[in-house]
């Protein structure tokens, strides 16, 4: 590190892309969980048309985007605040919502972790038993932020609205955020909550089931008081965080939900065709309530089936660590004739 | 605020953008130096291309970007770091390379006060005198990282390159963080200093000259061990943050350097004859190395001027503070077009 760097950032641990870098060069992409398919017509229309405007400023309050939102998912736009990216607005709630430390699983979205190692932020890992997230165990938490992805990446498992309330309730000093990124492929919202309870924020993303993950667009949604917190941190260090090309793709993608929902159909199916398959040679597949399936082979390790696979050109995701997961790998659904293409190498794998 | 925000953030000054979202309102918008040029024809087609494979993730290191302008600049790949705007670049230096302090002019762009105090960092500001900066005020400053805005807002004067080397020599232990949002509408730029000091970062945006201000994209040009830094920052909370439309109009915009050219010869010429012909009318004028003037009248006060052009939906940037300069107006150099119609607004307020 430079002699000017903060000697609190000595030691940064950043988020590792050189997988997604490589990943990039003509692989099939089943390792981050994007979209098979490309974005609407419409989309492609209305960025077009902002791109000729580009020489302006955004609007800092994306406030078209706001109020389509608002209609189509019952919350006022006074609720609703955008980020560049749903990582945006954890990096928001790491910053300055974890004055009493923070607490998640110690199997999930990992960027919790590098977020909370980075703010500073005195965070505990609650273990996941048989890859569920337990209500019980977060019960109690002391005022610690708690992060929960639901469904959780990357097992694919959801809780019920049920669990998420046990865990809301009995924590009424802690800040409950419920990160829905993978939530339109087969679990509820816990949307309606933030009207209920005065601790919930719900965060989202247009960079799965809406085919934008290029775009970079993340919404939270939460009571006004604390969405007044989140625009002031916003305001303060990013006012105009979003660009005008992606509050016009968005726009145009929010007022064409039939096909997101066509895609997102589409997607589940093929899960549950692909799912079936993988068990049928040997596979433990962990239900999945995502867009991604999270699988272990009783005999072929799980490197091995990533590497048989990238030799092949085709890019999922392994994981070295924690031991528990280093057998399992998580593959993104796509089209069904890249499921079809990725199921024939690994029949010829597992069967070596 | 709510009880979850972090006690430090108790007394937040956000960035004050109700002004930009009235004069979004069909207002001349002379208030924010946007140039009054769409982007190219190619931005436009990049752009959607770009936006057909939106459900990928972007480039998390703008290689292409990073490669054109490396060879337009002279400068390595590995020393250029984009931010989202050249705030996210500001944002980034304010939370981690101020450990010793800041200094920054008492009149410059204001978003350095506002990240300073969000960040904690200590910071004092040295009075302009006549306007100017002057290098003599700023030798030895303590290891305190330095903020010059080359040329500074809102008076639009500029430093030379020796006056700059004078403050960079002077403080070996200072960082020293060159602004260069207007620089090519006149200054020099201090781009070939990383090569031969170890203690400079030049940050630059694509939203002045290059008619990109609604894409969010700055950049900034340093030696390899601050970029390392830099990006490791980037990627430790923000790793995809420059989205794959900005990334393809910003591409098509380095391969049209000339349309640039023209465009910024043309708001000079612009600049030159509105100076002449407010200074005519009893406007006093900095000289401006900028796309806008910082005028005062004689006998008409800078609210007067502003309300009056706002009356006839034409925005400036008028300052309520500091004193010194609330009698002053900003005023963005539009087309010709556009400053004839303010130029005779301005001719009926002032006769009054």
């Amino acid at each position: 590190m430079s002699k000017f760097l903060h000697s609190k950032f000595n030691s940064l641990t950043p988020y590792d892309t050189s997988e997604e870098l490589e990943s990039m060069n003509g692989y099939v992409k089943l390792n981050t969980n994007e979209s098979p398919f490309g974005p609407s017509d419409k989309a492609i229309t209305y960025t077009r048309e902002a791109a000729k405007t580009l020489n302006f400023y955004p609007d800092p309050e994306c406030r078209k985007l706001a109020d389509k939102l608002s209609d189509l998912l019952n919350v006022k736009p006074s609720e609703i605040v955008f980020g560049n990216g749903s990582d945006e607005i954890l990096n928001f709630l790491f910053m300055a919502f974890c004055q009493n430390g923070a607490v998640f699983p110690n199997i999930t979205y990992s960027f919790y972790k590098i977020l909370a190692k980075f703010h500073g932020v005195d965070y505990v890992t609650m273990p996941l038993r048989d890859f569920r997230i337990i209500p019980d165990d977060f019960s109690n938490m002391n005022g610690r932020t708690i992060f929960i992805a639901n469904p959780n990446a990357p097992t694919g498992l959801a809780l019920t609205l049920d669990e998420l309330k046990q865990i809301i309730t009995s924590n009424p000093d802690s800040l409950v955020v419920i990160d829905e990124a993978y939530v339109d492929f087969g679990a509820e919202s816990a949307k309606d909550f933030i009207h209920e309870f005065d601790n919930v924020i719900v965060v989202r993303t247009f960079s799965k089931s809406r085919s934008m993950a290029g775009a970079r667009l993340g919404w939270a949604m939460t009571n006004e008081d604390l969405a007044k917190d989140l625009r002031n941190i916003k305001n303060t260090i990013t006012p105009y965080n979003i660009n005008a090309l992606t509050q016009a793709a968005a726009l145009a993608t929010l007022e064409n939900e039939e096909e997101t929902q066509k895609n997102i159909n589409l997607i589940c199916r093929v899960r549950e065709g692909t799912k079936n398959r993988l068990r049928e040679m040997g596979f433990e597949v962990l239900d999945s309530s995502t867009n991604f399936l999270f699988v272990r082979h009783e005999e072929t390790s799980g490197e091995k089936v990533f590497e048989a696979l990238k030799r092949c050109r085709i890019m999922i995701r392994h994981f070295d660590s924690p031991p528990k997961i280093s057998d399992y790998n998580r593959i993104t659904i796509g089209t069904a004739e890249q499921m079809q293409v990725m199921l024939e190498v690994l029949r010829r794998v597992v069967k070596k």
